[in-house]
């Protein structure tokens, strides 16, 4: 537990040279630790600061005035992590940055971990586990809609949904628990009735934040999607099409470890994770390198969730797209059929795609605009759920967090259950203390250190 | 000049992800643009934010909440840049800290240029052009000697002796002035010998200030320096033991342009600005290939101020290294001459380098630390003034600020001539003033606008 509360610090900026650097430090020593390396400039002592006051001093170390600084104090518990913390804001290059750094780690501070930060919040009750969760997404965020399912206004709808359905459970329990221990006490007319009337509302409203899951993965993981097609029909023109202007955001993020084939490409509301395939055409004929390239585009097939596959109206459907038809025919993924080049004089057969595709549309990559504005219309309507509005509604979009509703869920029915069957009221009340522990793990009121670990350890240090 | 003093924005944190990006926007209309976009989190008014105080709220862009916030107001004079500023910390996301920033942009602000900010703190006097210098370099510091010469109390010394010297010869300008003026008032014993006195004394002191050009120039630019000499010698031993430790500040700086053969490493007080060259031997013999090679390791010879000249102490002196003496021979550079490899038998007749060499030392690359310490001794002491303390002296480092002391002690030395040889008081007087325009010049009081783009422009954005 030491290793948990003691006075940690860390670069909170990026890496890299910049103006300016801001250095955190948090922790029961952060005040003792600053001022032993602050000098104030002008006649005033540390101990004299006020809280979220930017002071201007220098940093010492040995002796040495490494640089001059901002400094501001925020004393516990109003500050991120809800313990004391100082934030020193330092000339942006890197050695200097580091040499700060370094000062106030040899006067008594300990690196933070990824995510330390964050994770204290956490655990002084600055952050519900949604809201954290939702930061690291935010910090991720490579799309508008990302952005906004992410903001500090969603983070708060989710949790306080959670929030609001856990305590009008705790409520109905309440009044339950009331009724058995006081029977001859008048406590209005909660009864069996109510109590079934209150879960059966509570599990309609994690049923109906449960179903979010579906738009909200898509808006933020976002949907692992292949263009496929025969050579020569256009794939890489939508690809380019596709991982355009908005991409651009992708290349600023340059050394983010990620397969070089992959690239984001927000389409709407849905995050694409896009794919490029290797044309696949019969393989008898071919030699061992584009057999191999083939084999790679197959594997993509069996590995993405979304197939716009391509078709050339200007030519006729030929034994390649019949190919291509067959391998689609093996994957469960949500199909596209587009038909490409409508500019040209149409020589395809549209109506061998029938039965093969979810949806099946005709563009032309010359006409840019319209032809993404139609295929998102599709991606939107498949992927995501129009009544669900990002900006107003809350949304979960994290595997966890979907289990945890599905486990809550499943208690809940079974309260339902157990309290329509007449069976004991021991029952229904295990049952729904089932539910609101998963509850409970959902926005961290009661979870596993395992998990926690693995949610802080995908922060960055400084965060 | 409009250009000039509008209002400017740009994220003054490194680019790429972190945990927190600074946004700062100066001008004018910084506080109404920042009041129009953000939202305080609780029951206060904009205006009544007090400076330097750190508030907590939200970014809005068109009624949409993009991210929460802490802001601080810097109202003018006291900030960095000397007018209205508003710094604003966000989430360290790439995309939240772009879109935190267009939220500025398009409620006025405009993108600020390459060292904008800095460049309004110099036109506002907050900081004098050498001051405005070090910060760049600073920026840019890769070891703990150039940290030192840029640091805030090193900028402070240059800044103040300049001033010092500046304001002593304003003021034997004017007791001169005053003994034209009222030649039958009584003012005091300051005669043509006192005024003498008094110039030559700045003029000493300009020629001391100047006269720390080489070391400065050494600890922050740096030494061009090139490891050459036959194969199989030891260079490349050298040259990791070089960018060892210390130089591994280089490798996180990654994505800085910069020629791969370079490599930057701190050696005692001096960078070197380190290059690996092919072993060079007699090229009739050889292939095209290698034949380029030795090609550009010449070159490289013509370009380096210093040269580490390696031999191998177990063989005996060859053709190869006789070679190797004349090509040094064409070259001006400070020649060290190191005998490597002296923990095996001495083959090696050092009297053959008598006369090629500045310093002549004998090391063994498998001893590392002893082997540093000798080759560090001699660069200090051939690069850098054992009498000037970078600690406590006022050191310049630039060319340009070289350049104007040099000029500024060109008018004082013909000052003080045209005062011993009797010439009129006109002639003295036009030198001084000449003096003092070239000092102007350095601290920036009065300085071309071209120099000032110059300086400004090797900034980074956001700085």
């Amino acid at each position: 537990m030491a290793a948990l509360f003691d006075t940690i610090a860390a670069v909170s900026t990026p890496p890299g040279k910049g103006g300016v650097a801001v250095i955190r430090m948090s922790g029961e020593r952060a005040d003792e630790i600053a001022a032993s390396v602050f000098v104030p400039a002008g006649n005033f002592e540390y101990s004299s600061i006020e809280p979220r006051i930017q002071v201007y001093g220098f940093i010492e170390k040995s002796g040495e005035r490494i640089d001059d600084v901002l400094l501001t104090r925020f004393p516990a518990p109003k500050s991120y992590t809800g313990e004391n913390t100082v934030e020193i804001s330092c000339h942006g290059g890197v050695l200097v940055t580091r040499t700060v750094l370094e000062a106030l780690l040899s006067a008594g501070a300990r690196c933070a971990e990824a995510g330390e930060f964050t994770r204290r919040a956490f655990i002084h009750g600055k952050l519900s586990l949604t809201e954290a969760e939702a930061i690291g997404t935010l910090l991720d965020a490579e799309g508008k809609w990302q952005m906004r399912l992410t903001s500090e206004p969603a983070r708060r709808r989710l949790s306080q949904r959670i929030s609001d359905i856990r305590s009008s459970l705790i409520q109905a329990m309440s009044s339950m628990y009331a009724r058995i221990d006081y029977p001859d006490e008048d406590l209005g007319d909660f009864d069996d009735e109510e109590l079934l009337r209150e879960l059966t509302k509570a599990a309609g409203e994690l049923s109906a934040l449960k179903d979010t899951y579906r738009t909200g993965r898509a808006v933020t993981e976002g949907v692992r999607t292949a263009i496929i097609g025969k050579p020569n029909v256009g794939k890489s023109s939508l690809y380019n099409m596709l991982v355009g202007e908005d991409a651009a955001i992708v290349t600023s993020l340059a050394g983010t470890t990620r397969d070089v084939l992959e690239h984001t490409a927000p389409l709407g509301k849905v995050m694409l994770r896009l794919y490029d395939t290797a044309g696949i055409r019969d393989d008898k004929k071919l030699d061992t390198v584009e057999r191999l390239g083939i084999e790679k585009s197959r594997k993509m097939i069996e590995k993405c969730e979304l197939l716009f596959t391509i078709f050339d109206a200007s030519r006729q459907f030929d034994e390649e797209d019949e190919a291509i038809l067959r391998e689609l025919s093996k994957s469960d993924a949500v199909k596209i059929g587009i038909i490409n080049k409508c500019d040209k004089d149409m020589a395809f057969d549209k109506d061998k795609l029938e039965g093969h595709f979810d949806k099946v549309l005709s563009i032309s990559t010359l006409d840019e605009s319209r032809a993404i504005a139609s295929l998102q219309d599709i991606v939107d309507e498949l992927f995501t759920d129009g009544k669900i509005d990002i900006s107003r509604d809350a949304v979960i979009y994290s595997a966890r967090q979907h289990s945890a509703l599905v486990r809550a869920l499943e208690f809940l029915d079974a309260a339902c259950d157990a309290l329509t069957s007449g069976i004991s009221q021991d029952a229904v009340s295990s049952d729904v203390e089932r539910a609101l522990g998963a509850l409970g793990e959902l926005d961290g009121r009661a979870v596993g250190e395992e998990i926690v670990e693995d949610i802080f350890s995908r922060f960055c240090v400084g965060k």
